[in-house]
């Protein structure tokens, strides 16, 4: 499927402007708590991955920050999860692929309710920490995410790690898919991220990341650790949210990038533009 | 709306053959729990209301369900109830309007998208439980979930209690609806069901209750305990799933039904046919 | 019981220094999500609520704030409420008094384990946001929250409202009770809390509050809003955690009763020095 | 410890009668959700594994569960899990010891307090289902399980599978501990339990299982497979209530146990008597 294994206009030295998709985690929030400054990131952002429910994300949290996302003109994803509350997702559990697949609909649909409520429907669909991490590896979850989005919609944009058995199992089945890139992650010269077991694995520097998410945009490569340029067939850059001076980072990048001349678009729309 | 106020089959003299629904609660059980019988039930009603996973019904279960209900032609209904799971969504709780709203979306999103991956969609909400009761009389809780629907699918059929402030709300806001009665309460002269503080509120024998289910389908109206006919603007008989007896019983309320000629078609097929 | 209706130290003209105790809500944490400044509440109160895992505070939370609590010195209670995580226990659930009691007895038995592995036990019972109001004036409700308490530990001391059903059916049952009176409050000239709805309804000017704390523990009373002075049977007061502020009005109260020769003590410890 | 090492007395070649407990796991319900025949075991073994709210048992079945239990006299132990109810405890999760014995600790104290309202206290904790698992092979898992019971009550006896992990730190840190075996499960010739991937890992013939408890209690052997006679070092057997027929195959075990002169003793009691 050409959509997912397509480079981004990035590294498309034929293209007039770059294009770049932003995209951070909102709505994680349960309850009476909040986490991360939803407001600031939908100013910033131009995807929103939505916590669904399982590991954050009350259904009254999920309508408001869908509708708010449609008015910031935010593109919203699912962010599904691990049923893990209490963990926020972020513990292996090891849950038979046929339970996955159907809590993985299941938050789809809730989502998909708010978002449509709120004029627009969702777009792509992006596991989340534990999750996340186990279908950069597990065909056997990894496949269970791929079918419960084939069979919930089968134009939804799949979001993960590059070279994720995720993706490849998402291409294989004829989905869209996008990679995603840290661009606050320090890079070893292969492509993985430097651990975060080492002191230089996290860049909090504002003007540093800003330079970064610039560079991938023109080149399509980050520079890694030892000064190599490592390209990266990323179509997305995800920005945390929940880091102290977070909101501010990402106002940054978004800055550097507009000086720059890279067009921010959605995943959804930068493909029809493509 | 005429959908919701348009009598049965069974109060329109002209109609060759009383026309009726009958629904059943489904998907009960929670992760290893079961409650009912489901098999036993889609083989009876044309109707289920399934549990959306508040008050029971996790997502493997809402899935088979789904799955289930279109093999054996049974219409699909969201059940949405209170979130909670411990008290089965029997205990009232003081939502606020806007999150219960937020509730009945986010449940109506996630049935719904296990009905579309089995190929069909959800036709029809009721209330489950303590909500049921709230929203017979409290017109809060009621235009709480009138708006949810109405925003979720306005093409959606609210199933309620006869003469409910729920189905008056939904008739304002020109959704289709449908009162349901139950064959299997003893009913008082003014209509309401006799309090099952009494024991002989609830009837147990198959054949008096199959018996009165005839009744209503030709007459529209049910015998009173007193013996005098009570009209009842019901268009769906609901069967109860999670009492002894109780697949028995649906089975045999079914074939005398069928033995009477009475033609039994979920709510929005029964529509189209008017 | 004396306990229960002795008044406190600072009605006691007789008492060469009036003693008081100042309790917070405390671990209203849950998972990733936190509330509130613990830290800077244990500094300064004398008791603290913790939350029992129902409406807030999961088992690491508890733990944390419970070792915390031991090594400053705070005397520990059960903040117990009802099974509402997402509304934060401020909704009201009708619970049948048979389940609530097994609720509290749980939420009781599972704070007892960390306040024991910290060394110490807890020492009261506070019942929290909806569950609060309801034991204010439902005897039903109230009578399961008094039945768990006297079948866990007859010694524990029940904190509510002056007035309350709760502390009556607690006095009824020989169980030691404390009122509690809010600093922060505007009060009528009948004792009562000025309404929400009215726009001086909280005082938000710690000098304002510190001072009307200095003066209800020297004289019993409270200024209301029309000037007179109101007698107020409480023997601790409640300092809000959750507000802008909250942190800083109660160090100024701490403070303020420092200067002013209040003995700080927990209720427990207070009640020995009777 | 010489508790946990001490022969049951069915390998006291001296002991006039051998000495064995019986154990099941019970209140395995939910809600309006049921498990099991809990009447039926309390009337057969001499302790309970109760399931304390984590995958399942909501406070009113423990609370009910727990009066019925020392009414019957059957010794109560804590059935621990990992917090997973749709799961029922079956799927491993990665939580870190922290979290886990923070997490055993709550069960424990909530446990505890319906144990105690009812006259008793717990006597043995046993993991359930994925964490039995776990702590049989896993050393931080296994490790934060034992610093929770040893900081809640050292006397509590752990009870897992004969070699494993868990009851090894147990022994390290002094706590007494017992072995368990399972009656109805195949046995291979090096004593571990036949895969139930193979057709005859379970033993479904009351007189079957029934003959094989018996031998225990007077060998202290299983006989394997291959027809050699396995020493178990179990002083606990314990009986599924889960299964169909569970409930008579409970009772032939019993009475067979009854007719050999086997004493059926609770762990904590038979310690006392050795």
């Amino acid at each position: 499927m050409t959509t997912s294994t397509a480079p981004s206009g990035s590294s498309n030295p034929a293209s007039a402007a770059p294009v770049l998709d932003l995209n951070a985690d909102l709505g994680e929030g349960f309850g009476p708590w909040r986490l991360g400054d939803d407001e600031a990131l939908l100013a910033t952002v131009t995807s929103a991955n939505i916590a669904c429910g399982f590991h954050a994300g009350d259904p009254a949290t999920m309508r408001r920050v869908c509708r708010q996302a449609v008015t910031a003109g935010v593109a919203i994803g699912a962010h599904v999860g691990y049923r893990d509350l209490v963990g926020f997702g972020r513990r292996h559990l090891a849950v038979e692929p046929d339970d996955l697949a159907a809590d993985v609909l299941y938050q789809l649909g809730a989502l998909d309710a708010f978002t449509r409520a709120a004029g627009d429907r969702v777009r792509h669909v992006k596991p989340h920490g534990a999750l996340y991490h186990a279908v950069t590896t597990d065909p056997v979850q990894a496949g269970a995410v791929v079918e419960a989005v084939r069979r919930f919609d089968p134009s939804l944009i799949l979001v993960g790690a590059p070279g994720s058995v995720l993706l490849g199992l998402a291409e294989d089945a004829e989905l869209p898919t996008a990679a995603e890139a840290f661009a606050d992650r320090a890079m070893e010269p292969d492509g993985t991220l430097r651990s975060r077991l080492l002191p230089d694995a996290v860049l909090h520097d504002p003007e540093t990341v800003a330079r970064r998410c610039v560079e991938f945009a023109r080149t399509g490569a980050f520079t890694a650790v030892d000064g190599t340029a490592v390209p990266v067939p990323a179509r997305t850059l995800c920005l945390h949210g929940d880091t102290p001076g977070a909101a501010d980072l990402a106002r940054r990048v978004r800055a550097a990038l507009a000086e720059a001349g890279v067009a921010l678009r959605p995943l959804g729309h930068a493909a029809v533009s493509d």
